[in-house]
């Protein structure tokens, strides 16, 4: 399963092409038309994901079951080992005044390397019977991990108060199982204040997105596979150790990974391999870098068929057009090829060619379902 | 959202186009060659609608879980106000014989004047304790309101023994809280039977479809929308009621509805516009006649577009294909205009053309939400 971040666009002008449709695709062309093609919806129709959700269908799970929070992907984002019991938050870096109000939520998004020296700073914080693991993010984000055998609860209300001209919110707790958390993420809040009382902007911290990682069933239990990411970005190789994948270690680009995937040919069943680039230039609203980016995994296609996959699919976890600078709720284009594929109409890998195709409009949590039948790994259902 | 009541058809013989593929839709043409089309399930495959199911799923719920009694359907179709504690109930005029059974139960389908002048006579029966109203109907067919601090449950069986040659059933309560409901109900049926003997051929009633009205979250308090229907009949006004929507007051004709939307443009966000004409016309099996309603239609679509909405839906509620003189189960067209559409295969509004839409088919209730998107309404789901 190949999926190309935020594969699905738009034109930039009425009349014109999306990305996948201008970029010059022969490979992936000649897999459609020998086989089948169509449109995920990552959740339900209108629904924009985010990379959590869009990934948690991909892998063949209901996305409104596991609900991944924003502390948990912050964490995975920084290539944290997420413990069962962990409580991970999303932090913030944050300007109050002299009275304590908000005054910048952000703190003028300071540089990712300030980031790293304040978080050091602040990694002199030591909490009572709680180990605390404190990772710097992008910009202002951080990431923070509590680790407990008291079993703490997840559930506290974030202090960011989405407004300035206001103090933080208390961590109030959401029930008696996060009345714990909670206190020790008060005692954290107060002894990081300390630190960064002399610090400008970052004087101050709002927490949010409190959770634990959530307990998916994996993808060994529930579809026999035994899977394997192959992943540059480390969020996306947490998400899928959280559904059970092995991880292939540090890869630096797509070159690496197509020889990552023939190296372990034999010693797995599912590969995932994320390639993230079509999103990250669809977010900067670079239309011709897409393109760019769709033409360059297109001419990886041989290298990867050449390792003979029962079944390939090529495929997004959710639209990111450039035209919108972000994520959408517009279906996404999927090609999928095997053997026993039915002819349809489509003779191209592209949006209106998808809807031709013989997947037809189809929800993402399915096609691992659809793959696995494709694989002859499916038991026929009742007598 | 503009709902042609019943839109959706068949060719009347082989080789033929359905009465949309027939009309010259030059307006709504160009929106499809524009925007996007696709065909709308209103409930499941296969399944053919009623009005009230019809309309509960393109507002947005899932007609599943919000089912609406005949009897308060037929209340809400005579513009009768109904209140949370109202037990509502669908009556019908029948004939019985000197034995007391059943002869015809529709009483020769009276005429609907002297369907009014029954319940004129009618009206003069009192109940204690229980406020009573009655709704004269078309034809033999009446609606019944208990109003009471009582707290009347609405569970009771029909006494409607849908045959001829036995007597009408008693009203059986179906729980506790419906016994007191079922006492009173047995009292109305003895003074409505005194009142009526001496009537010709209606001399007794039919009760069925008892039931209270259904609480239904509005759409305010789901979709953070603050609606209003523009409806010529009373009965979709009733249904926008039960969902919150504000309701314009009576209008006679679409013209006067293109008014109201014009008008009321600033006052709310989305607008409900019921045109009754290609459902009635195709019910009357009036190919053609259908065929001119819809073409009276696309020739207001430019006024309406004037008023530049973010989002146009065009659909129907269900298809009621002239050649099947009743509602049926087909999907239904849909068209959907706004920015940010992307280019999809079809060029004109019609059943065919709707197959190469970028909407796929889609279950009316995902509509609603699908129109948000576009109207950047909805947040991201997950991180």
């Amino acid at each position: 399963m190949v999926v190309a971040d935020g594969l699905g666009g738009l034109p930039m002008k009425p009349g014109g092409e999306t990305e996948l449709e201008a970029a010059a695709t022969p490979n992936m062309d000649a897999l459609v038309t020998d086989n089948i093609c169509g449109l995920s919806t990552p959740i339900l129709p209108g629904i924009t994901p985010g990379s959590g959700p869009g990934h948690v269908a991909l892998f063949g799970y209901d996305p409104l079951d596991y609900q991944i929070g924003r502390g948990v992907l912050e964490a995975l984002g920084s290539d944290f080992l997420l413990g069962p019991n962990d409580v991970a938050i999303r932090g913030n870096f944050c300007t109050v005044d002299q009275e304590g109000n908000v005054v910048d939520r952000r703190a003028g998004r300071i540089s990712t390397s300030v980031c790293a020296q304040l978080i050091d700073k602040m990694r002199r914080i030591r909490l009572d019977k709680v180990e605390l693991f404190l990772q710097p993010g992008r910009e202002h984000r951080f990431a923070v991990i509590l680790r407990s055998f008291m079993g703490l609860g997840g559930d506290v209300e974030d202090t960011d108060p989405q407004a300035t001209g206001v103090p933080p919110l208390r961590p109030a707790p959401r029930n008696a199982a996060s009345q714990r958390t909670a206190e020790i993420v008060e005692e954290f809040i107060a002894r990081a204040a300390e630190v960064l009382k002399d610090e400008h902007p970052a004087n101050m911290i709002l927490l949010r997105g409190f959770g634990r990682r959530p307990r998916i069933p994996t993808m060994q239990e529930i579809y026999g596979l035994t899977p394997v990411a192959i992943a540059v970005y480390p969020m996306y190789r947490g998400m899928a150790r959280l559904v059970g994948m092995d991880v292939v270690p540090k890869v630096a680009h797509l070159d690496q990974q197509v020889e990552r995937l023939r190296e372990n040919w034999d010693r797995f069943d599912f590969f995932f391999l994320h390639f993230k680039y079509t999103d990250s230039t669809g977010e900067d609203g670079k239309f011709d870098e897409k393109v760019k980016r769709i033409e360059e995994l297109d001419a990886r296609i041989p290298a990867i068929m050449e390792t003979r996959p029962d079944v390939l699919i090529v495929t997004g976890d959710h639209s990111t057009p450039a035209r919108m600078h972000e994520h959408s709720w517009h279906p996404v284009p999927v090609l999928l090829a095997a053997d026993l594929c039915r002819p349809d109409l489509a003779t191209k890998f592209g949006e209106r060619a998808c809807l031709t195709g013989g997947l037809g409009h189809m929800e993402a949590r399915y096609l691992l379902p659809t793959a696995l039948a494709y694989a002859g790994r499916l038991q026929k259902f009742g007598a």
